[in-house]
């Protein structure tokens, strides 16, 4: 088959692989329908982080159906649509069980070593998927149904959107700051307006998302950075700053507008892949301001269910962060879209 | 009258200062019956923190008679018993409403400037007490009584002690960690008992604190520091780590503990005033656990009434973190006894 590879900065090459095969009973192998590119896969595209030492998988969103399952998968059949998460999981160990299904006991990767042997990574055309019971979703849709798009986000970003805000307490009434605009940051605002958010305001710049962020419930936006954004979230607020702040970028300066903004009691829920973050997050003014630091990594399946039965009724749909469409065959041109910031998220149709 | 005043490096002294008067119509003049010296004074006697500049006012614990109060002050009538919680606030801000005195727009703290003139530091012969009906609570006790030691300890260690295991998350049949054998870390082992909690585990080395802790509740005890503690914490938890920790210390050693304990999705609640905090908190850690940061500085104004009307019938008893007793004129032995780790805490009596 053919799968995406990084091979070094700004080059990942669509290429021939093995094909994957079943390895352990709790297998199940996916052949993917639609997989997409993730902001954190640019940290690794562009070398952000110490890269691996050789060509590696890459992605860990998509959307697929069943083409065989191993003797002890039990709720997942061949022929199914299925959502994957972007973490695998047993769905049984006691993480899993409190709903952390990102510290599964026997939990993993894409596009790396787990339970056997390879776990491909998403942005190919198989999948052997571990532990399919616990990591799959299925959804009773057909592969050619337009709701694809939605389900895709799922997998991770508005799962990843709702946590940052889960986390950073939002809720009926509630008023949040979203720092950050990318695919995450547009997530975090439809699920603060699914969740009965009455002002939301969006820190970003960027005039092609904000025009999403509209759609998505928006009511501010704040396109200054640093100490100019601050100043403005204070006038926003009365000078109070804000009791909930969802951070979705992972970089050191969204990080201090965070702790900047945040109004004393108050919580930062956050779910932005600390890259880049070289400062430890400062004690003092958490200690002074009584603030809480929420979030992580986000367990995406856990929330998966019941955003899954929003997106099938037509209640929610998190589908226009992506405005890229691409065969899968076309990665690298998503990518390079996507580090050039022509495009939000890049959809891969395989 | 007479009060403690700070002059430098362990030189702290008990002389005459002017005499307190009213200045605002908010104000109350309290004679302090017991007052006492707290951990976080010891971070200025030995000048860890930045030092002032001149002699200063210190202490902010304690305990006495309303003498006088101002034209505008209403609840509090002299010759109550009244507790001064180590912050003084209005009561009537949005903040207090909330529950965070400590972030009180028309607040502050005691030895410094406020509503007008000098606000008296606790461990003084007079104190004025800005913010009366908000600040004080009035305990319906004889100035003799015996329970004025468990009373004092309301005014910080046992509200921040509760704020750590209530932030942590602590309730009934919880597992808790409890970070420091000092006051607070003690006063958080009787708070996490009072909450419910199965196991408290103290991390302590001194013998007499530890010997508290037992009559506090705690059921095991971890005397190791560094790596071997964290082995220790794993071994007593099944290799998971602790769901909540209570952060009563504020030194470096003790939050890298914190987050080495933390089990995956757990919460550190933390009140150790931040000093010698060098390190920021490491993001990305927290970020792979999804682990939660909540604490600061004890809003212990919101927590008063429910710990003073148990502490009131006996069901609630943090007077044996003191284990020495002093005149107030004699403060400088017990900061000297408190700094050579002689005494857990000194209580003053005026």
């Amino acid at each position: 088959m053919r799968a995406t590879v990084w091979h070094g900065p700004e080059d990942v090459r669509f290429e021939e692989v093995p094909d994957p095969v079943l390895i352990a009973p709790s297998d199940a192998l996916v052949r993917v329908v639609v997989a997409c590119v993730c902001g954190s896969d640019l940290w690794r595209y562009r070398a952000t982080t110490p890269p691996p030492s050789g060509p590696t998988r890459i992605g860990h969103e998509f959307v697929g159906v069943v083409e065989e399952v191993g003797s002890a998968v039990g709720s997942i059949k061949p022929g199914q649509l299925v959502i994957a998460p972007f973490v695998w999981s047993d769905g049984s160990c006691d993480f899993c069980a409190a709903g952390l299904q990102t510290s599964c006991r026997h939990g993993g990767g894409w596009g790396a070593q787990g339970d056997g042997g390879l776990v491909d990574g998403g942005q190919g055309e198989y999948v052997r998927v571990p532990q399919a019971d616990g990591t799959l979703v299925a959804a009773p849709v057909e592969e050619h149904s337009e709701l694809l798009p939605a389900l895709l986000t799922l997998s991770d970003v508005m799962g990843t959107g709702h946590h940052a805000v889960v986390k950073a307490g939002v809720g009926a009434g509630s008023t949040v700051a979203v720092i950050g605009d990318g695919a995450v940051g547009l997530s975090a605002v439809l699920a603060a307006k699914r969740l009965g958010a009455e002002r939301i305001v969006l820190f970003g710049r960027h005039e092609d998302r904000i025009a999403v962020a509209r759609t998505f419930g928006v009511t501010d936006v704040i396109r200054e950075r640093g100490d100019a954004a601050t100043e403005q979230a204070a006038e926003l607020t009365g000078g109070n700053g804000f009791a909930s702040v969802a951070e979705c970028v992972g970089e050191q300066a969204a990080w201090r507008t965070a702790m900047d903004i945040v109004r004393p009691g108050g919580t930062i829920g956050y779910v932005g892949v600390p890259t880049g973050v070289t400062e430890g997050l400062p004690v003092r003014p958490l200690f002074n301001k009584n603030v809480t630091v929420a979030g992580g990594i986000a367990p995406v399946r856990a929330y998966l269910p019941d955003l899954l039965a929003e997106t099938l009724d037509g209640s929610l749909d998190p589908s226009p962060v992506f405005d890229l469409e691409l065969p899968l065959a076309q990665v690298a041109d998503g990518y390079s879209a996507m580090h050039e910031r022509r495009s939000i998220k890049a959809l891969l149709r395989a």
